[in-house]
């Protein structure tokens, strides 16, 4: 086994690096000849649930591509089945929920993980990962907000209106399901750590549909306590993602996290300098710009890296997941030229 | 017939007003108990290309609620059908295109609008408006792009990979493209202003899936021509629009519009004082806040209004078309607590 790769580390650390860190969203999915290859045999549930397929996903695009961090393969929804959420994913569209939740009472009726039992999977694939693997991994989970999106609004949504009608309407119960959604994940976080992950991202994809006020009002609190929470119980990096978030980054940076997921529309470097540096920033060339030929890629990628000013704390990766249909050789000419760099 | 209710006019000129005129995006649609029984009898399009029901449906919001002004009920996509573009409304999804544009070749392919016959039904209604009502009336069209947008991926789209793919592969067909639409949803917004409209609005929905790079890139030079054709040949105000563009606005103030429309995520106070109060602004309360209790309605949009500095050129609206199934009673409340600012 080569020396460990502590790059990704060291960048959220905001320590000196010799080159950016290179990891990307979804590394591991559909672009990908050789995940397609185990979907065949495996449904996504079982590839989370099942430890064995789980860390052979993971280090797939590590072997491919040669990636600085590992994301353990899983899903948002997951650890909300053991909270009593019932769903499935319907291709095409997404998770649906069969118990959406439209009342207090449904929230008060979720019950707490039991992390002695539940997502035992997790935590079995983040050791075995841990053993395999000469770079950190990173565990995940869906942060409270998105998660409510999908819960109350039964499946994707475009305007969100269940969504902010319970929010606007059921201040109360809004605030009890945040509160238990921000505690379960944290707990979750903390067993990744445990089982392995070296640093934890929270996926908060939707949180862009929200105002400023309203994400103070309504979200800020769980998010702040949430993360003040992990790092009292640990100090592996925190790394916090959203799309549409240009108005939310200073109140992402007030929740303590240690790194700030930037999307492909803000301008990294100004988003950065906002932030005065404090933070460590991952991010952010549009995925869909890998449909477009290798030159364009180039002078794109070329383009955010000559605009990262000479601090220590930036991550490359693209600015949300990667999306299927990818072609395989542009992620690895990209990963090539970031190493290049 | 009562004085002309000028108020939308001037704020679009920066003019002092007495209070703020307010209008929303969409205004006359399905959240209308009224607009539903005309739709039980017309199609979308039986209402655009049928003068008299296309006249009435768009005096139905000012007769009930008492807009400052109207917007003549038409869809973005109407003007592509006499350009060679095929299309159909699919209930819950949107337009579908039966034609998608893929080469180069169906660029060229797309006809000029005649407008000596083409799209008369709108000129017909924009004067039967003209006489009809005591506020000013906009005419619109959709921007280049987001026309684009629905040209090539066929249909509303999350990632416009194919949009982007053709940006980015086929950039010279692309620009012939911006440049079609440009030109000929500037000559129908010309025509609209010589019918009747007193002021035009670009809707530009999806362009905040762009980086600022790209818009400035493939987007930008098209809006400007577009813009700076419009004003030199007539001086009705000119309102543009799209969602997502925190990181646009200072490239939309750059095209020449005269009044900026703010989506509901972006402070609005915040954006005009960045653009330097050099245009006016529109929006931008949450459409998906109209579905909330009373109460909370009515302090944020207090809050809005209590946010605006005491610059002229305030258009209270929405930050987004307002959703069906909004009650009309909190439409009425709204405007009554504008009105009464």
């Amino acid at each position: 086994m080569s020396t460990f790769n502590d790059r990704f580390l060291k960048a959220c650390r905001r320590e000196e690096t010799d080159r950016p860190p290179v990891w990307m969203m979804r590394q591991a999915g559909r672009y990908q000849k050789g995940y397609r290859a185990i979907r065949e045999k495996y449904s996504i549930v079982d590839i989370c649930k099942i430890p064995e397929v789980c860390t052979e996903v993971t280090l797939l695009p590590i072997e491919q591509f040669g990636f600085d961090a590992a994301i353990v393969f899983s899903d948002i929804m997951i650890p909300l089945e053991p909270m009593g959420i019932s769903f499935e994913y319907k291709p095409g569209v997404g998770p649906i929920i069969h118990n959406p939740i439209r009342s207090k009472s449904d929230v008060e009726a979720l019950t707490d993980l039991d992390l002695g039992s539940d997502l035992q999977y997790t935590a079995t694939a983040l050791g075995n990962l841990k053993a395999s693997l000469n770079v950190p991994c990173l565990g995940f989970v869906g942060a409270p907000f998105t998660l409510a999106s999908y819960m109350i609004e039964g499946g994707p949504s475009k305007s969100h209106i269940l969504l902010k009608s319970f929010m606007y309407g059921e201040t109360e119960a809004w605030h009890l399901l945040m509160k238990k959604l921000a505690h379960n994940m944290a707990e979750y976080l903390l067993l990744q750590v445990e089982s392995g992950a070296a640093a934890v991202q929270i996926f908060d994809s939707w949180i862009g549909m929200l105002s400023q006020e309203d994400y103070q009002e309504y979200v800020f609190p769980h998010m702040f306590d949430m993360v003040q929470y992990l790092k009292g119980k640990t100090n592996v990096p925190i790394v916090l993602f959203g799309t549409n978030t240009a108005h939310l980054l200073q109140d992402f940076k007030r929740t303590g996290a240690d790194v700030i997921g930037i999307d492909w529309k803000t301008d990294l470097a100004k988003a950065w300098e906002a932030m005065d540096y404090e933070v460590a920033v991952q991010g952010n060339l549009d995925p869909t710009s890998l449909f477009a030929p290798w030159e364009v890629i180039e002078r794109k990628a070329k383009r955010l890296l000559d605009s990262i000013p000479n601090q220590a704390g930036y991550i490359f990766n693209l600015g949300h997941g990667i999306l299927p249909k990818t072609p395989e050789e542009h992620v690895k000419q990209l990963v090539k030229l970031v190493q290049e760099e």
